[in-house]
């Protein structure tokens, strides 16, 4: 990584992007289908589901970091790179490019999925842009203590996979694999209970698109992921690298 | 890729068989299905759906370009071959040999698929050969405008992840895993959209047997991927090499 | 390969038990399957499907070629044997003990999965064990000729997928992955056309305790493999590799 | 494996909770699920099913074995450490400290889905927590000696792809890969059966938790799967090694 702040920054803007434009472009466009068979007057249940769903967002993160993880580390989330400072695997200098890059990759997503989705007749945005919620706007109905506790578990084990899929003694070249792969385990658990964030860049990016309460609830899915986030940053040094945090300034 | 240009054409022949009999023969057979028990009067939708239609598209390409990737890169797509070509890949003088052969397997493609699925009575081919379209003929009546920026768009990614995953800073070996989730990917975003194409090749080998309307809207299917697969050619040594466009003629 | 032809047998046994008793185990148990929540009065299509017998068979093949590819080839199947024969990449006179051994692995496994599926109530063996079949023995019903076709097809290009991806000149490692991942595209392909065969001692090992016309038709699920497995050990070398044909006898 | 006991045990901590919560929660949370579109009066299952939750118990092992696996060899399961020790890979003098890291993680793990879970209006743990059971309480109905049978021989093939995978004529770095997928595999074939153990801590996890008979079953969810292990720990070296078991004990 010894590229310049700047490329780096266009690298995250660009795998955000595709995060946030392939994993809520997937729960926008295909989760939730039907196709007739006309000749024989069937139907059938097509939609990619929630498993799908898992599936789109992982593979938004192992394409990408095998395409541009030379570049930036392919983060692509705002939690990532805390992570990944508190971890001292980046310098905390260059977090402040990192996150404005992520979220300005993430509205450019949103904006492009809204004007596709307006593409369909009968599309209304409202409520149906995939953004994350609780209580009342969790898929599941479940109460800000229940999302709070997952989604901090959820980032926390998100970033120790990180930090550890890329420790020098881990199997060379597997790391955006085995990421990515926990993205989907992530999704897997928890579309239910908060449409799954852990990001708060992919949170950011619908929100306002999607209206009907998410924007008032951003605040959790920027808290909640980097509480995690920072956990998870301190655990992999302490418990399984040489025992001390080292944060990075240069 | 010392091969002969024959031996690389007949490569991507085979490799765009693959990907159009297996893509686009998953969703004409698998995608929709019911199974009876008939001991305990009960039905099941056992058919795959779009996400198992996905994974056969991603997976034809894993496949085919692990198995002849050495010989010809595995393109398997005009619009890929076009974007390997400005991305300083390969020479345009074999362009023309790359696109021939991915049209001709498609076309073989179509009619093995075409043979196979008149062997189950009652099969009309007519609109259901796996066609791509737009307006009355995509899958959920997105119009021309939201096809073509999906098509563009993804076709566009499709290019910066096989640019990426390819480059020597990348981690070696995991290009083909990598491109052929990303073609997973795309169809888990986009097939309630144009039945996603990203691939002219594809599009053109069931076109013509699917026909209701299917070929009147070829054209979509060639500009749009051609489109992105330009931009994005163009966007990776730009952004993520040395920043020069160097196209190879020899 | 140096290991002696008794223990390359056992492996083949493990292997091809791993490969009935996984794949055709979770068409049995898992594929068609309702869950009830009692506390709500709702039901759920928890069946894993088309798409999960589809990703069962390939993992067969995957986890077990890792586990003692390096021992036998990991073959477990007879029409893969006859094509790493053709292709020149194992002696003619190991053939007969790969293929005993596969039928016989395949043979266990049937017995384990009709033990196991008998310790549910109600449950009759009778066309309820994953047979392969054409005609009225066809999932969709699909006549004799277009099974062949298909059949021919897929192991083929299963063939061609093995023999490349094992190449000298293929990335190192990614052979097990690549060739099971081309099990679970095949069966996305054709469950509904033939329930899969492709493997003659898959449909050997589970027809008899399927009765119900299987084992009359087992012929075809010998022949069109072995058809297929021969075409597809001819084509890769004399297209992909030196041109001409090399069979091993010693 | 030159770590401390202390960190290897603290991994199988963190790795078994990781298995337990991600597999069974992704079972509590997400297998059954109906969305509702209120504009057009239509519903969809979207859950992610037995596939989804295979895919999860999987994906759990591929992520924390490439995370922590050169910490603690990545076992998260008592039968896999006891196979580990049988078939020569881990001192038995290690296995005390594994099992108890191990039970208590699952029990951790079991806790926090619980406490997650009550955040949903109308939640009732009994029965609901994903625990393992044979006769009337598996999902299939699937009588005991059903249940051992399919138990053992699943464990039994599980060691025999650990063990496998990760000898060192396998090829490198790809044995968390093999390993993850051939349990998401076990599970495609099981969840039915009696809804897959093959690993007694992630049943003890979710026993008392989920009550409803779980607990008084959990015996067989301890036997069935270190008899298999110990089966699978002598086979692997006997029969694909050098044929002589070397248990070490320093």
């Amino acid at each position: 990584m010894s590229e310049s702040l700047t490329r780096r920054g266009l690298a995250e803007v660009f795998g955000t992007f595709w995060l946030v434009f392939g994993g809520c472009g997937s729960a926008i466009f295909a989760a939730k289908q039907i196709a007739r068979d006309t000749d024989h007057g069937l139907t059938f249940e097509v939609g990619i589901g929630y498993l799908g769903v898992a599936l789109a967002f992982g593979l938004t993160v192992v394409t990408m970091a095998y395409a541009v993880g030379h570049i930036s580390g392919g983060h692509f989330n705002p939690a990532v790179t805390l992570g990944a400072v508190i971890g001292g695997r980046l310098s905390a200098r260059d977090l402040p490019v990192y996150w404005v890059s992520q979220v300005v990759g993430g509205l450019i997503a949103g904006t492009a999925l809204w004007v596709i989705a307006k593409g369909q007749p009968g599309f209304t945005a409202e409520g149906n842009m995939a953004a994350n919620g609780f209580g009342d706007h969790s898929p599941g109905k479940y109460g800000v203590g229940a999302v709070l506790l997952a989604e901090i578990i959820l980032t926390g084990f998100f970033i120790i996979v990180i930090l550890g899929s890329t420790d020098t003694r881990a199997p060379k070249g597997f790391g955006p694999l085995a990421i990515g792969l926990s993205l989907t385990l992530i999704h897997l658990i928890s579309i239910p209970i908060s449409n799954t964030s852990v990001n708060p860049a992919r949170s950011t990016g619908v929100a306002f698109f999607n209206g009907d309460g998410a924007p008032g609830q951003l605040w959790l899915f920027w808290l909640a992921p980097l509480i995690g986030a920072a956990i998870g940053g301190v655990i992999y040094p302490l418990l399984f690298e040489n025992g001390k945090l080292k944060i990075k300034t240069d």
